[in-house]
């Protein structure tokens, strides 16, 4: 951490500073320049508050140097994590497909589904149950139905089930029937529902906010890390930008950043991010080229009569077609794709 | 709504799309361009999910003539919405400043704020018990201690307490005891919260999310409306762009775009939009002048060591100079600042 | 300059980057942290090209501390810029209001817009003779003929023309002509133009780019000022954002920044910021509130035949009720409103 | 085109705006809805400027439903552009890849690097000689002996040169000396530049703007096939958004969007969208896998001491290997690369 105090601040209140920060835990060290004095934090600033400093008058700014997580931080855990998820592998040269429905909305349509993108090499089953709807008046999800719902498909087809918690509230039912548990982009800094999936015992799949830097979706994945939980798989699914032809813009250059910075795996949501089926294909494609550890994609049976998301929603067979050309660059990366 | 076919539809398909909409209760009306066929729908449209139009795979795209809220909208109810707590009034004229700490620290902390900013003339005081926080290593918040010194504060100057809710755990303590509930920007499409403080009987504050639109942030006040709540105090408090210099850059034309399309009050949060104390009182008197309905000031008795949000409070002395500028603006509008 | 060395940088890549930091003129100070090793540079850095720096493979990150313009800053020239045009002032105090028509469309319309926003207290005439347009099919601007109009215009009313050039092809006749020159915002970063009206002698409005910071806003007046002109007006016009009810997001809060670090002028120009008519007026008395030293606003006499920016173009009438809010506004600000 | 009528609108008002359309040569179809009149257009509104319509004050808003490109739209010319650079193809299956430094520095540099690109399979080379940089006290590059450096380098190794130019003044010696003319993101708005190359007879390379839709960028295409070259090739090249890790956020969705709506080729520049070396390869891999038709790459032998960009710039073994990388994702996608 590096602290740049205002031009001309008294000798005495620089000193003041530096004791602070000493009686912080840190080593100080002053450079006097021209114009400002720069005062250099040595030792683990990860706990300081740079608010704290910053509050101070005579504070010109405050820079950051090393990232405020250490948890998810590569710097302190250099090999790849691997999240096992009943023996599905994700991470570390292995490549996850995660597919299903926006939401479930009957048993034949769930347990359709399922069936098919595990016959495509799905790894895993996607479906709502709570569905966060911009709108009161849209369809909500079946709600605890649908979670039933969903664990006949596992019967049916073995596949491991991922789906949405949307308050602490329904933790215990999560924690007893879901799989995967995941956080959505619009709660990705609802920290009461983060620290309470940090104490389930089962992965977490992070999706990051549509206005999130990358370092706050690790920060977000720290809070679920401190509280003991360690198996979070991250998920880049588009920020929001001033273009408005794709419904969010796929931040590709995340997955680079995120393999630099953390030993998390990370996934890519090309439905969400686009918003239209034509190009789920295509992106799903550049995620794995760049270097993803998997992909969450929206099937359904029939988009056209879905009750969410039906113009990002590839049919099965549209999706069967996706995970050949996925398989050939798979190939290429030298990557294991987990069925 | 107005729904373009792609060019080269086949008649029964396009026909296919007017039954469908006539079945949910729209009349129907075509248009026959040169490249592309228009389906006007008349009718009340606001329960009609445009996804599912547009899934079908022989639509262009869909057009929303109507904002996709209701008891919200300015067409429904012109008059301005008052919301009135614990007799001061919000809205209609009149100007409400609410004005306190980033977080209660301790007893005389909070006592010290609240008496201060009455005396220049706040109308209520915020306080945060339970903070939500970035970084898991930050200061929390003193939780239900919080609440209760804020009560305290509350018994000693008259002001009503403004303080933010994070989980639908804490509604029971929240109804009881807080005058005005407040969903924090980051939980502006937590609907599940939205849900349950729309089923309370106090006025709730809500921040616009920092990646919302204006738009968006009325839909999440129809989500607490459509539960009978109707007392809802729109907050703007920054979006968030390029631009690094300001924390977030608080966009007033939201102001008179929502006094265009909703009766709401809406009022403005320069603190956090902007992150410096020295900008907050230049960006409360244009709240003011662009026609805020109130203000939400950060102030703090002691800045430089506050546990959070420092760099953007005020000193006590600092408020009431800005309460006095605010005071010259409201009397050119011709408002009313609410004691 | 800071610059932040990898962790495990070997001592001789250090020393190298030392000798080379110390060969550019600067003293070099070095702190060894616990993973990172951090080197102070003191001198003026204004020169340093901080991407050559970056370019070192075993270099973390750098970290300026001073910003890169020098003849802008208000560090090297604390009193406020006053640019005088033909008599008329802006900054220090004093307010100019610039009216006018998006484009010069004929005498009549010219001279009549000039008559009538004179009368209400405007300082000086806007008016594009060359447009920058989306389209290669939307009309183009009158060209030279538009700026013979505007010099009638002038002729009538006295008061001095503000227009836009689009390329250096055209410096002498603006030079001849025209009493402000305008570079627009798709032009802050045409180096070669900003080059070529710096060595003008006339004031130069330099509009504020889209998706421009406002380090870049000034360091582009600085690209003017190196060439010797000094009187560079800056310009708030709205950034790009995600939200788009309104053409883009005004960023009053630019304000006060750009009041802190440079001493230039700085106006708002709500009309295009917004793109809507009914927002103009309450935006342009939030920005005399927050601290600008002028407005630049668009008026016709006949908005909804006006060949562009009808929508956003007030009436004579409308433009006339503005000045008397703007005045009162900038009384309580105790400025001066240059007539 | 649609038009939306503001409520409550009177039957006149209406009538007087159809006739308005009926005289710019529109059919015009009108439908009665509860609370708004709607307006469809039919015939080519591609000339009509839907700001003049909206200028109307009874008008709630315009809807544009077809795209206002024509010369560069898919619709009006369903075949792949091939562009032929001196032999070389970009487009309709052909991949080109673009690779050099960011600015010419001396005859050894740019020669040594032309020979190492080339070796490795590089098709043109790239290389500044008008620099645009945000500084004016930076390198602003050799400026026309740059342009002689590059032609010795075309010489030594036969590959086509592509280089930005800044103004309209140097039209005569680019078009005679340059294969390419580029015209970079700071300049895409520069419509009196997009004339001029618009006449010449040379293949235009135009970069997408920081702060530009995908629409806005067909639109500067259209403005130079206006003028009669019909030989535009598009590059994204990443837009502002409020992540900071990356320089620029890379928006691989534009290529499947582009590819839907026009039939000129784009290419994907890795190295100034990202800004980091170590990202380069990645995401170049990712370009080739969503569908681009070329890359333009950052090569510089000696990156620690380039004049510019270094810290974007590839070595060229690192170079070498990218290619190898994007041949194998490139015969996946049964695509030629173009040497």
């Amino acid at each position: 951490m590096v602290i740049v105090m205002k031009p001309g601040t008294a000798r005495k209140d620089i000193e003041k500073i530096k004791e602070k920060m000493e009686s912080l835990g840190c080593a100080v060290h002053e450079v006097e320049g021209e114009s400002y004095n720069i005062i250099g934090l040595i030792g683990d600033t990860s706990n300081i508050d740079s608010d704290i400093i910053q509050a101070d008058r005579n504070v010109e700014k405050v820079v950051n140097i090393q990232e405020p997580f250490k948890k998810a931080h590569k710097l302190f855990k250099p090999e790849d994590t691997i999240v096992n998820v009943n023996g599905k592998k994700i991470g570390g040269g292995n490549i996850a497909v995660i597919a299903g429905p926006c939401s479930v909305e009957s048993r034949e349509q769930i347990i359709d589904i399922a069936v098919k993108v595990k016959e495509s090499g799905a790894a895993m089953l996607r479906g709502g149950a709570f569905k966060p709807r911009t709108s009161p008046y849209s369809f909500q999800g079946l709600r605890e139905e649908g979670l039933e719902l969903l664990l006949e498909a596992k019967k049916v087809t073995g596949l491991p089930i991922v789906t949405e918690i949307m308050s602490a509230h329904h933790i215990d039912i999560f924690e007893e029937n879901v799989d995967v548990i995941q956080i959505g982009a619009r709660n990705m800094q609802n920290f009461e529902l983060l620290k309470a999936v940090g104490k389930t015992s089962k992965p977490i799949l992070l999706k990051r906010g549509l206005s999130s830097s990358v370092e706050e979706l690790i920060m977000s994945a720290e809070y679920i890390m401190a509280e003991g939980n360690n198996d979070v798989i991250l998920c880049e699914r588009g920020i929001r930008t001033f273009e408005t032809y794709t419904r969010n813009t796929l931040d590709l250059s995340a997955i680079p950043v995120i393999k630099r910075l953390s030993h998390l795996p990370v996934i890519v949501d090309p439905s969400h991010a686009t918003g239209h089926y034509w190009m789920v294909e295509a992106l799903a494609k550049a995620a794995i080229a760049v270097g993803a550890d998997g992909l969450i994609i929206e099937v359904h049976n029939d988009p056209e009569n879905a009750l969410c998301d039906g113009p990002q929603s590839l049919k099965p067979e549209k999706f069967k077609h996706l995970m050949d050309s996925v398989r050939q660059i798979a190939s290429i990366e030298n990557k294991n794709i987990t069925i």
